[in-house]
């Protein structure tokens, strides 16, 4: 696809496209937009200029393209094969907390073979969303010396593809997770004590995601603990990770700051982004707000947090 | 009993006394101190003078007296009556965030009628910790024109007084209790909808305990949210709440910042204290630490939650 922003691209995202189907105590939808790229993303184009990286098949409709691109995303690495589009589905419990998956139809997906369009090879932002460690193995093998490298995975690959997954983490500079993940991955039930495990692998970052319990960043000798935001409703938890990530790694592009301060700085921006993320639908909302909104969220959310001087 | 204390009086609690018989994944203990007013006061006692208001049994422990007596709490209140103490028994699984209570025996704390000291009356600081909103009026009824108050209670209350309960939240000027019990007593589930419900009631800060995920403050267009300190070992949960409710008391009386800002600091503390509480069972861990300990967690802590500037 063509590429229609004509800025330099910042931050790389590498990832899955999905079309989900979500059912909620409140709602049902089909085919919304998803996947670990589309939210990654959109957070991050509040912030940064984003080249994505994915795959949908022929049925993927126009007006998710346009979406996309209204974003400002620089779709030149998105690839569209014969077949159906990555489909999921999905029901969530009266808490929202957990989820079951009701069913998994790869498609194109399967046969994914990211692809680093030249325009990308430069980019000084990388960030592998969830998918095979492979794959995201052959994507930072493609990148020319990145700033700045960040990868998602999942208990699928923790349990299935442990190897590949132990090389990219001691490839990249941030590993993000879960706090299963990461308590399966390092086999420690305390998560300060698993990212310290982890940072052991080779990362300079791990952050552990909480969902609405927040998150956690451990580096060398530093450790920051921080709530979520508290969302008055959450309409569907999808893709709340990936926004985080991808506000996060967008909002480390944008400042350029990538000691403990500005990864500080930079989670903050991921839960804002997340928070809007979970107030609709797929990218519903999203869609619906302005950086004026993440920047007046992250100054309430600042004062939630901000303790006082003695 | 005679007060040994010859400072002021800047804290009363009042709440239960009990000998707890507590199981937890890794051990078993029978007859360890505990209580409401165990907890809160020992928490306190880093920070202010504590007054105590409790009931014990002719069976109760000389070395428990012992015990409160070594963190300068003064027991003028402490009435002993003939027949047994309070026993709890309760039995922790494996995650340590749910408790199932084996039994409960009031004995001589089913009789208790809270009376104020002469010494007590005029403290600036009240904290009325979990027992029966009768009792809790009682109390407040007798205090003189206390500078700040805070009532802690439980989900029996609610269920079973809500009237006196609802009397004495529409006159402290604290209300602290748990995620589920905000969510029963204000029917919101959303923890900043049901802390603003409650708000209306009265009291100028709802706080809300979220045990190991932290806490959530709220005022009159104030919401402060505060993770909770990592602790590396939990031993036992039981009285996490008190200390936290004690330190957080304790700390106000000896700062006398009564604002947003004094309260946000004071919840630092009670986090602080709560995460040394359950670090043992019952007050084994308090009993051997300082208030150094209490100040360098607490500079620890800071750092842990501390978002650096843009």
């Amino acid at each position: 696809m063509k590429n229609i922003n004509q800025q330099k691209t910042e931050v790389v995202v590498v990832g899955s496209i999905a079309l989900d189907t979500i059912t909620t105590p409140a709602a049902m939808r089909r085919d919304v937009l998803g996947g670990s790229v589309s939210f990654a993303c959109v957070a991050a184009s509040f912030f940064a200029n984003v080249g994505m990286v994915g795959i949908v098949g022929t049925d993927f409709p126009e007006k998710y393209i346009r979406l996309l691109r209204r974003f400002g995303i620089d779709l030149s690495g998105l690839q569209r094969e014969q077949g159906r589009t990555f489909r999921w589905s999905g029901v969530y419990e009266q808490d929202m907390d957990n989820r079951r998956t009701i069913s998994t139809d790869l498609n194109v997906f399967a046969g994914f073979s990211p692809e680093l369009p030249e325009s990308y090879r430069e980019a000084p932002f990388l960030f592998l969303a969830n998918i095979a460690p492979d794959l995201q193995l052959k994507v930072l093998s493609q990148a020319r010396s990145p700033r700045f490298t960040a990868a998602d995975t999942m208990d699928l690959w923790i349990r299935t593809a442990r190897d590949p997954l132990m090389e990219v983490i001691s490839k990249v500079d941030m590993l993000l997770l879960n706090d299963s993940e990461a308590r399966e991955l390092s086999g420690e039930s305390h998560l300060v004590k698993a990212a310290a495990r982890l940072l052991e692998q080779g990362p300079r970052y791990v952050a552990i995601k909480k969902g609405q319990h927040g998150c956690m960043v451990l580096s060398e000798g530093d450790v920051f603990l921080m709530p979520a935001y508290p969302v008055p409703e959450v309409h569907d938890p999808t893709g709340a990770g990936d926004a985080f990530a991808g506000g996060m790694i967008g909002f480390l592009a944008s400042s350029g700051r990538l000691n403990t301060a500005g990864v500080r700085r930079a989670m903050a921006a991921g839960t804002v982004a997340a928070s809007f993320a979970v107030e609709s639908f797929g990218l519903e909302k999203l869609a619906r707000i302005s950086r004026a909104d993440i920047k007046q969220r992250g100054s309430e959310f600042m004062r939630m947090i901000r303790m006082p001087a003695a």
